[in-house]
């Protein structure tokens, strides 16, 4: 058997168990977006990890050293944001080919900082090698939460709403904009800034985290098609998506419209969105996101309902059910 | 300018500064072998995180996927015993290739199964991903210490006797083996295995960090010719090794007699021996070799001594000045 037969996930549920099995008490290893470690009584510490590697998770022709050393960082930042916490101590793995120019690597540099900056990151240590092929980028991630205001995937209930913090599809369409090489516009620029440059949601995700009525949290890192299903594994619950409430920008909705995508394949397993995904009681929501209004100057944006398990993830369209083409990321198939 | 101008330590002094300026108080960022945070008044954590990539770190060909899995761990865990911590926690980035067989996988993680059972570490998360050409391998280990026992590379004193807890260049000539095809025979074999599967030190370097004696302190990564640099360039000291002195293992000089290599050159320039490195007043150091030949069942072998900085890194052969033809490893270059 190969691993494209497994599957990213069927790999992970195949050696999670041996490390899962044993671990001290308050420790939760694999499984969510961040590892949990106990710090103090009240504290623990959030450890996360991301591996990108050129011509899978980008292409240097495409995006600017500045962008990727940003997006390098706000991927992990998100992880944590995920969970509710802070982020603090950065550990960067660098793969570079000995011909990079040191300008190129200046810039990346700059792009770090600009987020780690922003932040309050800081970068305390790492590993350049030398790489044959591809650019190499690992960053570790540690930050802090209280212990009672963590939130987990595994924390959703039936009945209650699914909702998201930001826009779904901007960064999946604007990776669309730059491979099909598509005309410079106010609406295609902003969807590349998207796909480069995602703000992770940290203020957004320590509000939440403090929230009673917030249960299950998790980041859109590869559409909420996949990032549902993460949910629903580790909560034993389906979910219903209803297509027409997905919160969608206009720059979004008007080039889908221009070069006739398919919105819904791009908004649900697009992917790299980096907003949050969150539950919470039906009952507590329209307070929820009044208290989220006040305090972001946006609402919370509501796109179903939590389920039994047994009705998996349904899709309806102005509340008739439909199918989708495409399925969230999976990086072995 | 390009990478390989700069070199791999040129690299890390052009962009370390920007990052270590304004730590918080009691944060060490990059410049030893771990980042140290402090994570109570009395204790603090310890980070170090490596990156391995296929056909620069390892050959698929050459290293079997039990033993890669433990030497991934093993030279992380080598960098937290450099400081003389206890590791905890690992983080496992990995890039493969969709064509990867699941026995391969399987028998990687029994590898890191194995040293991490041995270790005490708990593999609490990670990243796996689709890796278009190479094997990618990215560990971040978290250890802890008490604070007044941490040791660094700063620490030397002129004067101070500079020793190793074990043998030099068993690690380089069983690459070459490898490189070469060399018959198997008791000796290649050991060679190969101390390349493949190296012990870390870590209840050696625990048990030094309890030594007042003991002052500056690294792991055998890049061979001592670079590792003695860092420790020159972070107490601002030079170091003279005599290499009459340098242990050497039997097999060892069985194979560089019977092939003609140039044992000097591999024992100081070879690196990944994974033994320590470090420092103690020449008064103090026959009764600390003692009291470890009494721990350990074998003594601390001293090479050499810690001098002013403008004699910068002598050799002698025999009290004999000698120039060196190799230089310790630098990615870059």
């Amino acid at each position: 058997m190969k691993l494209h037969d497994l599957g990213e996930f069927g790999l992970i549920h195949r050696f999670a168990p041996r490390f899962t099995k044993y671990l001290p008490l308050g420790i939760e290893g694999i499984g969510d977006d961040c590892a949990i470690i106990p710090s103090s009584p009240s504290k623990a510490m959030l450890v996360t990890t991301d591996l990108l590697i050129e011509n899978i998770h980008f292409l240097k022709s495409k995006i600017s050293p500045h962008d990727l050393g940003y997006k390098s960082l706000a991927v992990n930042t998100s992880d944590i944001a995920a969970m509710g916490g802070t982020p603090q101590h950065a550990f960067l793995s660098l793969g570079l080919t000995p011909n990079t120019p040191i300008s190129w690597i200046d810039s990346f540099f700059d792009g770090i900082q600009e987020l780690a900056t922003s932040e309050g990151i800081y970068l305390l240590g790492g590993d350049t090698t030398r790489s044959s092929n591809d650019l190499i980028i690992n960053i570790t991630l540690i930050g802090d939460i209280e212990t009672a205001k963590i939130k987990r995937r595994s924390q959703a209930v039936v009945g209650e709403v699914i909702f998201c913090t930001g826009y779904l599809g901007d960064s999946a369409a604007g990776l669309r904009v730059l491979l099909d090489n598509l005309p410079a516009e106010e609406s295609t620029k902003y969807l590349i800034e998207a796909h480069h440059r995602p703000r992770p949601h940290t203020k957004e995700g320590q509000w939440l985290s403090e929230q009673a009525s917030v249960h299950a949290m998790i980041d859109v890192s590869d559409g909420i098609d996949s990032d549902l299903l993460r949910i629903m594994e580790q909560s034993d619950c389906g979910a219903h998506v209803e297509l027409s409430d997905l919160p969608l920008s206009n720059h979004f909705k008007q080039v889908c419209d221009t070069y006739g995508w398919n919105a819904w394949d791009l908004a649900t397993a697009g992917g790299e969105d980096y907003c949050l995904l969150a539950t919470a009681a039906s009952e507590d929501f329209p307070q929820l996101t009044a208290n989220f209004l006040q305090t972001f100057g946006r609402p919370l944006f509501p796109i179903g309902h939590i389920t039994t398990a047994s009705n998996k993830l349904q899709y309806t369209l102005e509340k008739r059910p439909i199918n989708l083409s495409k399925k969230g990321f999976d990086h072995f198939r």
